[in-house]
């Protein structure tokens, strides 16, 4: 089944189109104590990923780990991302990598391969990628992701304050270039953009002009795009859209003694609390 | 020492700008047989990437590792590429770490964190940047860089026959952006641009509106750029731009009996020859 395909069947099942992020924010794990080594760091950070992904089964279609929080913490936080991507995806989650790679010919199917090929060391359904680089260094990312039924999420109109500056440029002729490739795959293709639910009458208009092309869309809650903003980017269907929600969705405001004693339940409620709070 | 400054030592000291790229491109690595699994492959890449830095150490100013090869390798991968970071750093080369990294806020500080900070994972001396999430995903990378006299080059005009579509809309301001954040930092700032030597002309019109900027350029060698073309990024005293040669300076066209029994050997060897190429 087609990674767009398997996107609908996921989001039906759950009934919400919420994708929670794994950013194990290093400060903030559950059990970090002052003077924690980079080891001991990159343990807590596989057990946070862990209880998200047993919070998140069941109750959403797909979890996001960040690679770049897993990175910092050298070749055991990287263990730490394959461990908790395969525990994901044997939960019945979809993953979605959040990496942003970019690259050229070789090098880009080398990252293609680290993720999206059956034997990945770091198993995805859909990684997140960079198009500065131009339309031939998608290819090989596209080639790896379609030969397995996975999916890629190409940054179109990112969450952040400066995102306008070098992407507003190239917006309409990128936008295009998504959902053409799709067009001629079915009904939704394989190439999902990156739309943030910072900018909603923009996206809106993005959504309108992609008909074949999933969304994900960061800068819900903590970035401070509303539910009503982010609820935007989804077609009359209800499908068309994943809606990220990370830190909001797995960390508290400040010290909170139940989370950490019971990081996993904690999470499970904040998650519910959160597909609530998006569906208005 | 600014990290602009450490670059022109290193260039004057060896007398060349040729960094060699650090590709361990999976089926041609020294040692390779059929069926080895991915922590064979890890060790074989590990070996070549010492066998690079053994052989480039006073011949080059700077190595170049491409962390995709190694990513594709899991985390056995990723502990290779902190010990080929670590191990070039000792010997005296500047490191260039090629992961085109880009995102904002916490989660471009953590990629920074993971290259660039004193207690780095994957020790760097600069890494490469994509600036398309625009230029507050710059700044966390920046602020580490700075913070530990390390530095950055932004992607601008890279050297493959697709860059030009999303890359030529914002080129000019881009080049702006960089050179001026420089500028007030003394004759060379921390900001690099990667400029592909395939783009001469509009690599050299790049240059003489830079004059704050060193330049990366890609694409000399296997990507066809001439040592003609490459010269051209060059200011008249021989500094401003580092000029990469990877696979071109790393492996031999095809089955090679003294790549195969001494690598290090064989690479010191073909790095002269590249050198003096390079000096046309």
């Amino acid at each position: 089944m087609s990674f767009a395909d398997r996107l609908a069947r996921a989001v039906h099942q759950t009934g919400t189109p919420l994708v929670v992020g794994i950013d194990p924010w290093p400060d903030r794990l559950p059990g970090r104590r002052a003077g924690d080594d980079r080891t001991a760091v990159a343990a807590l950070a596989r057990a946070f990923g862990l209880a998200v992904v047993g919070a998140a089964a069941g109750q959403v279609p797909a979890v996001k780990p960040q690679f770049a929080f897993f990175e910092a913490l050298g070749p055991a936080g990287m263990q730490a991302l394959a461990d908790v991507c395969a525990a994901a995806r044997q939960a019945g989650l979809l993953v979605i990598g959040d990496a942003k790679r970019g690259d050229i010919g070789t090098t880009a199917a080398a990252y293609a391969a680290a993720t999206l090929s059956p034997d990945a060391p770091f198993p995805c359904d859909a990684l997140t990628v960079s198009p500065f680089l131009g339309p031939d260094s998608l290819a090989p990312f596209l080639t790896v992701a379609e030969a397995h039924e996975r999916g890629l999420f190409v940054l179109l109109r990112t969450s952040n304050e400066g995102s306008g500056r070098w992407q507003a440029p190239v917006v309409r002729d990128l936008a295009a270039w998504i959902d053409n490739t799709n067009a001629a795959r079915g009904e939704y293709g394989p190439v999902g953009a990156v739309v943030g639910a910072t900018h909603p009458d923009e996206g809106a208009a993005l959504r309108a002009s992609m008909p074949h092309t999933w969304f994900l869309v960061p800068g819900f809650g903590a970035q401070g795009g509303s539910a009503a903003d982010a609820r935007r980017m989804l077609r009359p269907d209800g499908l068309g859209a994943l809606i990220n929600a990370s830190r909001s969705a797995t960390f508290p405001n400040g010290h909170d003694a139940g989370f950490e004693s019971g990081p996993e339940r904690w999470i499970r409620a904040r998650i519910a609390a959160v597909r609530e709070e998006l569906r208005g």
